[in-house]
């Protein structure tokens, strides 16, 4: 892991009709269709609401102040892409704005997810190019340093691989491993179907307590109601 | 304090007619009129901006991770109360989502107070049901352990005595003491009024510093002007 | 510096026609064009989106919990300013809420820039007055102890002078000393000059990569492609 | 809760054979000894190592920047108290040095708790005068408004009443309710009881899986192995 | 990644040898040395100063307040091993105290890497067992939900795969693949070797600049000296 | 301010005797005595306890993950100075080490400020020679990018220009302005001389309130006691 200098050219995209699948699904439903895990950090907001995607990530490894490798995975997205960048250590700068959002936008990539800043938001906004980020900066960075593409990375505290499957919106973004993309959307549409016959009941006034059978393991586990 | 596995079914809510009273009215004036006290910490942010609620507490213990109790106070909660959660140690996991939303919201809760993690952001802006947390996150609970309902706790740094009333809107979030209620909406709507008439003098120029005679005490205390 | 109890009535303002300029460049811009400096922590978020301002700074040195000299600096302040306030230790309380905004903005205050807390932040958007702050708070001040106005101030991690010129927007906050205000406003607007040709190239497929001639250097660097 | 301007002289110590009882067995075991509430947040740290202590509660409340009350919370110190001290809203100040702990040295208290700051940590150690607290700051205070002393307040997260045990150790700082002291520390004592004999099993090799009999609860909820 | 409700028995562990000299030579030069990659965050910090040690990881995945699986995990230590122990969310509490670390030293554990709380630091330190965190907490965790153990993990941002080189000491914490730990060693030890003849240089007076030849490097890139 | 890419070599170091009398006076009794500013954030620690020093500073501004300049600044070191590194943007990388610190010490260095990381510890702590950071990292740090020397700076949210007075101990890190030197060393020295019979009356159980004289000032501002 993190080998420095490195493009990998040729990478296994997750099933596309199941990546697609998941953005309508959502990050909750598809961590919970994963056994809750996979999340990155709820530190990484969306610079603006409601957008919700899903896509195959090209990673990034950048260093501090330098984003230099940002050019050289514009190179590697292909339509339906998501560029996941992550920092050798910790940084706020602004690696990221409207011109290599245009470039990522031409290339076909979906989104930017990004352990750190970026800048030009309300520009991005307009664009329609969604990004999940650390901050907002409006510091630039400088391109001297390589580092790789295409490398599993730890964005976030989640390890993403290149072509695993990325789904954000605003509760967050979550990492499904490329080998998983079938199953876990197939798990996450069955949950989601689900849910349209809870709310309604719950909508009506019948109780959580009831509609999953939770009074007695709640007795059993000795709660008491006092009055 | 900290009893756990109980639900009291019986609490006293504050004055009805006092607590919508300090809707209007705002954190920001209540808080003033109660002498500067009971306000959660300022990292509790709405998920999304606007709406500006007041309603008596129905408290919730809950364990990191765990969301079991959320459904035992579902049932404890009457039209105007807001449910007020606290965990028993840091946690930013997502307890709550559309679901409980609508069971919440068919019981008559006006919003909630969670001192952790919420999800379904989006759909929860939708619904209108406003939600006031420590952050946003996709990762969701078990339901393993007993924490208990309308016990007094600690949130986000206030006491929340069940029956309390909150008001909370995109300033923050405060908690008025029961007992207190129709002293503070009064005490606040008094503060209210004179705040129009203020707000004329100063858009029409008039400085602060006569307004309120400041010059004098400010040179008692030496300020000293440089030309 | 932080000579306390003092008010500087006489302050050199950065150049009107420079100041307005990068308003219209933004944060980002400005900054790159200064070499980047100036920037004040990313911690500083606007209240509301959307701004993009530029006002000549009025400074303000505050103790924690109290605001009394906000009405002190509201003399002072004249068309076209920016106020800058810091606090001589860390502090979240409100400090800032809509009769001070009123005043300012009867004033000719263009937006405050303050490294502490604010509210009635819905009242605020609703008058288009902006602010960036470090966070939003119902809790409020008293009014006790001196401090100054337009003394050098650090604010969120940056050096302040009165009369320099502030730049702010989504992005963030920028100081830009009062003595090179012209000739960063002059650098900046080049910079943004470049930016429309950049665009249109990448939007037509044109990658940073050979835009920028990066593939030369790049593997001098020791880049390797694997495929 | 948070009445401004009063100074309890009359409070109920918790039962001082069990508040002494409780300082040998430390704040861990209190702490699981009470069905895990009650501790401040883990931010408060000692600020130097080794000691134990446990006390009853003096509390304070205070303002941002301003210890005048500690003076007032001196003359209600009786030996073996441990005075609290909570403000009203975030600061990192330097509330509390050697003339202070001098002072409640001199009128036998064992400790200060306090969720700011404090400074002359040297000395502190030197005189074996034992803190703990959110921060070490240089920075003084001013003496101009009042606050309370020996009022419920919440410090660091958790509520404390005047005359409650605490207990302090290098794990943190927990509260034990005046009422619950003797029934704690007899479950405390219990606990630790059962430890000597756990430890010399460990010691030898035996694994807590079997000595906890985990092997069966932990197949049943499907735990698998694989070679 | 990430599955769930496993143990892994049968793992490769890193070349011992290597493993052992790593230890000598300290996690800044073992950083260097691989191309300062695998460094976990440095807000993991020793709970006593003074250790150095390297081993081979034991990966164990946990619960927010959840320790079960540490049991588990303790049956899998060989002599030289050290634990890793990471959370699927963040969580502060107290995982791990003096009765599992004399499990753990008794299997021959040599340390604790854990991404959350731990507790009885006073006795650990007497009993010689570093460990690394991100806090220390008094409060304990409850043993209901399966993690996994020797599964690769996330620990502090960063990717631990069983069998794996851990170095820690006052300086952090680094990861080094079982892969490279030979190579990685040797590289280490190489520099280490050129360390004391450049102390002694530095130490006699003789400048950086001069020794690593960077004033021809500097004057290149611009700088300038002012008298 | 923050100019590039040069080094002052000529600057007006504050008056030696009034720095040498601070270091014994210690940062929280000068920064009293400057009427409590000059203060850097309280986040800024020793790297080890127990070291009080006072120096004339060396200032260097670094860029994120690049410590080239700190060798430019060693040459500018005389003996008694201090060297204060900020950094232009956020960073936690280990800047200097053993190496660095042979060099600074055998110029006559008395101790490091930095607003980011520091390594190797152990061993300054064994050389004596003292750092106050933001924390400690094993990360190193690259040689590309032009800062400056012996401009002013920011650290760690103070305002240092080369030549002031630094004064460092377990409390903190206080600047004191070159100018201002031999004023404030003396306010100090004053200050400190009363503090001795001050103690001893403490000591001996008189209370603040009465070697103060609070009780009518307190009685004044409306402090009732309850009995």
């Amino acid at each position: 892991m993190y080998e420095l200098g490195v493009v990998y050219r040729t990478i296994t995209r997750a099933d596309r009709e199941a990546t697609d699948r998941m953005a309508a699904l959502g990050s909750a439903t598809v961590h919970e269709a994963m056994g809750r895990v996979g999340l990155l950090k709820p530190y990484m907001r969306p610079i603006y609401t409601g957008s919700q995607v899903a896509g195959t990530a090209v990673t990034v490894l950048l260093h501090p102040g330098d984003n230099w490798m940002m050019h050289v995975a514009a190179e590697q997205i292909q339509p339906g892409d998501i560029v996941v960048a992550a920092i050798t250590a910790e940084c706020t700068d602004g690696y990221f704005g409207d011109l290599l959002a245009t470039s990522f936008q031409a290339r076909g990539a979906r989104a930017l997810i990004i352990d750190a800043g970026v800048r030009d938001v309300k520009v991005l906004a307009e664009m329609g190019f969604p990004v999940w980020s650390k901050c907002i900066s409006s510091k630039g960075t400088i391109k001297a340093t390589l580092g790789s593409v295409n490398i599993p990375v730890i964005c976030a505290g989640a390890l993403v691989n290149p072509g695993d499957v990325i789904v954000a919106d605003d509760d967050g973004v979550v990492c499904v491993p490329a080998a998983r993309a079938v199953e876990v959307a197939e798990a996450a549409a069955k949950r989601e179907s689900f849910e349209g016959e809870k709310r309604a009941k719950l909508a009506s006034g019948v109780l959580g307590l009831d509609m999953y059978k939770m009074r007695e393991p709640l007795a059993a586990a000795g709660l008491k109601y006092i009055d």
